[in-house]
């Protein structure tokens, strides 16, 4: 077999992560094995262990995958609107794009990760939450230079988990029922989140 | 084995099948076969399969199990309060509270079953899809009640959404992270759908 340049090992690395997250949007986290995953991209086992090691480590990396990949497609596509209420309105718009049309099969692939790890220990459900605290505290962050500047009422920290929550909450019903009113829905449910001193004075 | 009486035979499939919820709650209905719940409960597989035919016809005795709970815990406690906004407000604490001691140890049942058959066909996805419909129409119609009585002016079906929307985003924090303050901001921002005409505006 010929040496492959470094460039080439990372893109079969990232093509090999990217059919991990498609399985594991459906069927979860657990079902990305060493095993499983050698059978759906045909390649040997033996590979895939010395790609990644364990199979502990491929559902780490499948797993910072697909927050990186929710990150551009949510949190950098909105990187372009100024700081503050306008992010958050650009922040809700890309994600409830993403929720539409999802790049994983399965969909939200965070809320399924979430799901299947809540009442679990260990590196992956710590994982997890890690990146759900992360986003939160972005979420908030932008929430805070909003109150700062006057555009919003609320606390910061109530808006991250109420625009979260709507997302998640979205996310499964649209789901299970492929009714883009879910989304519409949620949208219009984010923007009262974000558009009213007087309904974040009752919401706080 | 002295043959036993259909109460006794009745209590036992009542008992077999709440501890086949523990077990979905945490690991999924997936998780819950005639084999892992004849070792769980100690009993022969042949047992089990006398008693529920097949391994999907005990997932679907199981869902039905874990939705009559709920009615019980969430809707049916709530049915003291008037029709209506006190309605709503009584099955949103009587939720609230249901998400905050679980009779389930994974959480919400619903919501870790909603996010694994939701990508899926066959009758256990049709099931949840049903019972998902059936308890939104609840709530949609106790938002029409209240519309009725000039207590509320959002869209009857969008207060529906957005109130399982938070309960489901409240489930998953919660779960995730064990912080009771997910339910708290769940509640007010529940609050704030039910409180105010202009907010509700803003929603619909």
């Amino acid at each position: 077999m010929p040496r492959r340049s470094a460039a080439q090992v990372e893109m079969s690395r990232h093509a090999t992560l990217d059919a991990a997250v498609q399985v594991a949007s459906v069927v979860g986290l657990d079902g990305v094995t060493i095993g499983s995953l050698a059978e759906e991209l045909g390649m040997s086992k033996s590979g895939l262990v010395g790609r990644f090691g364990s199979k502990q480590e491929l559902q780490l990396a499948t797993l910072e995958r697909a927050a990186n990949v929710f990150r551009e497609v949510v949190y950098d596509r909105a990187a372009g609107a100024p700081e503050g209420l306008a992010r958050l309105n650009a922040i809700c718009d890309a994600w409830i794009a993403y929720l539409a049309r999802p790049p994983f099969p399965g969909g939200c692939f965070m809320t399924t990760v979430s799901v299947e790890f809540d009442a679990r220990d260990g590196p992956i459900a710590d994982a997890v939450r890690t990146f759900m605290r992360r986003w939160l505290r972005a979420l908030e962050h932008q929430a805070r230079l909003a109150v700062d500047a006057g555009e919003l009422q609320s606390d910061p920290a109530d808006v991250a988990f109420t625009l979260n929550a709507l997302a998640v909450g979205a996310n499964c019903d649209f789901q299970l029922h492929r009714d883009e009113r879910s989304l519409r829905r949620a949208r219009a449910a984010m923007a009262a989140v974000l558009a009213a001193p007087s309904a974040h004075d009752r919401m706080s």
